[in-house]
């Protein structure tokens, strides 16, 4: 086997999904939201290829039908539009036309087939998409200060209180390549994706098979292992597109440099992962699970979920509580293979439980780690080599006070 | 077939655990919590058969076990005794040492061989067993006011409101055979009972196989059914003791009132199981989801209780907000058959989805279900016979204030 020198991924600063080459991303306010820009577009100047994974919630809303036959069109993707504030979820025929619709306006004013656009909207399901609104939205497209991707990023939004972005760079075959996401998620973020939107660029060329390998790995990795609410949604989608303007050769998956690829694209799909966690509703802290010792990955992840999960974890990181029986608790919920008695649990460095027995510890140091703005949690189950990280958010006053009174 | 008439459950007022004849009850103050009662047994004048089912939580706490092992053993058990305010769970060695002390005191005060007794304890978990205060109280079980089972009933508290009691009547072999109960809840109620334990006791005379199936069985609807938070204990338990003082024969499945037993039983246990899901914690009102025409019951089951696990449903029933969007979402997050386009959503006897559509509904008027005490949700999946109700309660900021702060 070929021995390849691990590549340096550099992280941009102020990094987006425009900062590969060749993409350009816009918004603007064409009305569905009262204030806030509501309608969003990125368009490669050139043909992409591209891959997407969706929601697991049994109703998919229509958007997603239509992206999916993009995808699965002959014709190659180039361009996404996106609208917020009204999810265009359970709208039965009409919301698969107005979704139709959508696209079809889309691809008219940047000149691409159909088939070469995707569609997604995240906001209020069950009302109808207001078609006419974003149709006269995208007839302005470029007639106001509105071609920045700070817009787009906005666009994208709902109850998210920043917008989401990053960029890395990673040499390959000499040539340097970009890869940049922008996101939006906020509550519903659970258990595989839910309401949550990631659009990734790359100035790559990829093959779309391994593109499709990568996205749903990464997604695995980072995406399906953040929990605002443990509530998913019928919008979810991450779109990812590789236009080749860096110019490299095509990557495979056996090409030399394909791991320096995939490590520059997961470090994106976890930092936007990581941000949405951390903007979940109410939230007021990031909480980052370590699980390692499983049996297998798989079983980490599960693990590391279920802590995650746990309303009573939850609210004890809220209250900078080191209330570890509800840690252990969390760890035994599931089906995965654990021995009660080989768990250790630490907070930040204070170890709170080994062999499945609390240790003593200095109750103001243990809260420390608590009352940090990314709260560690590190637990060893002592099993195996399985590991995962999950990412998480504490339970607030103000998670129940925007619930309580979405709609309304 | 024979035909049986459906035999009259008659519902006693103020009943509960020592309805049944020949069982007693009581409680006392022995000092792990400030002031609350904390120390409570159950005895029954005769021995019983007895059955019980356990938290499906890996780290199963050491009464647990303790109690597992007494009803294994071929002595008949006679009596229980719980304590509130210590788990005794992720406690090691020494938690199974202490919950044999507390067997074995308990059983040297009632005159019984140790086997003869089953622990329950619930609380913080990990701290140790505060064994010498709960020897010192039974010591004095008896000298005080401290037979009632008012007292018992506050004794196996936690963070619960109110005590929680029933007890129903049923005719059998020209017997009236009584079927009582207690149970504490509070948070932590799920996936599979959870912080929760329930003392169910019969003067009919059952035979113990039987009592076991009709207790598993009544289990899976009733407290299996309900959801809190989605957080499930270390140390929950249902026991039930069935002492034939009502002098009634022997009952098996074949006997020819069997089904009025388990109506009997299956009526105390669903109205505990919704006496626990209405005083959860922080709750104001009581959900309780109606899911029919699922392809099977379990199917309904499962669809049942992702609805009233769904923080976003519980927030949006705490603010009477009819977003019935959330409720179709949660119904489509597991992996039970549904078909959207036949989903039927019903708040109270106001439709809000037809056909997995939204219909136009008056705010004003589907707003006043939620605003009861106890909100009636119906799903109609219009694929099979399979029904199921789940109940639960709403989020609300108390319940973040109580669980915030529940150690410190």
């Amino acid at each position: 086997m070929e021995i390849v020198e691990e590549a340096a991924i550099h992280v941009l600063e102020a990094g987006g999904v425009t900062s590969a080459k060749g993409f350009s991303a816009g918004g603007m306010h064409c009305g569905i939201r009262k204030r806030k820009d509501d309608l969003g577009w990125l368009v490669s100047e050139v043909p992409t290829s591209a891959a997407a994974v969706y929601t697991t919630n049994q109703f998919q809303a229509a958007p997603l039908q239509v992206t999916r036959e993009s995808l699965q069109s002959e014709k190659p993707l180039q361009a996404v539009c996106v609208n917020s504030g009204v999810a265009n979820a359970c709208t039965g025929e009409q919301g698969l036309k107005d979704a139709y619709e959508m696209r079809r306006a889309m691809a008219e004013k940047v000149n691409l087939a159909e088939e070469q656009v995707a569609v997604a909207s995240t906001g209020l399901i069950g009302d109808p998409l207001p078609i006419e609104k974003i149709k006269a939205g995208f007839q302005s497209i470029g007639e106001e200060n509105d071609q920045t991707v700070e817009r787009f990023e906005q666009a994208i939004l709902t109850t998210d209180t920043c917008t989401k972005h990053v960029a890395v760079q990673v040499e390959i075959d000499g040539k340097t390549v970009t890869v940049g996401g922008a996101a939006k998620g906020s509550g519903m973020i659970d258990p595989n994706m839910a309401t949550m939107l990631a659009f990734i660029t790359t100035d790559a060329s990829v093959e779309e098979s391994a593109l499709q390998n990568v996205l749903k790995q990464g997604t695995n990795r980072t995406f399906n292992m953040i929990t605002v609410d443990g509530d998913s949604s019928t919008n979810d989608m991450v779109l990812v597109m590789a236009n080749g303007k860096a110019e490299t050769e095509t990557l495979t998956e056996d090409h030399p440099s394909w791991s320096a690829f995939v490590k520059a694209f997961e470090k994106v799909s976890e930092q936007l992962a990581k941000e949405i966690a951390r903007d979940g509703e109410g939230a007021t802290k990031l909480v980052e699970v370590h699980v390692k010792g499983a049996t297998t990955d798989q079983a980490a992840r599960s693990i590391g979920k279920e802590i995650i999960s746990s309303n009573l974890v939850k609210t004890a990181i809220y209250g900078s509580d080191p209330n570890w029986g509800r840690i252990v608790c969390a760890i035994g919920y599931g089906d995965e293979p654990i021995d009660p008695e080989k768990v250790t649990v630490s907070l930040g460095d204070v170890t709170v439980v080994d062999q499945g027995l609390p240790i003593p510890f200095d109750e103001e140091k243990a809260k420390q780690p608590l009352q940090q703005e990314t709260v560690p949690i590190y637990v060893d189950l002592h099993l195996g080599d399985g590991t995962a990280t999950a990412w998480g958010c504490d339970l607030t006053y103000e998670y129940v006070r925007i619930n309580a009174a979405y709609r309304t």
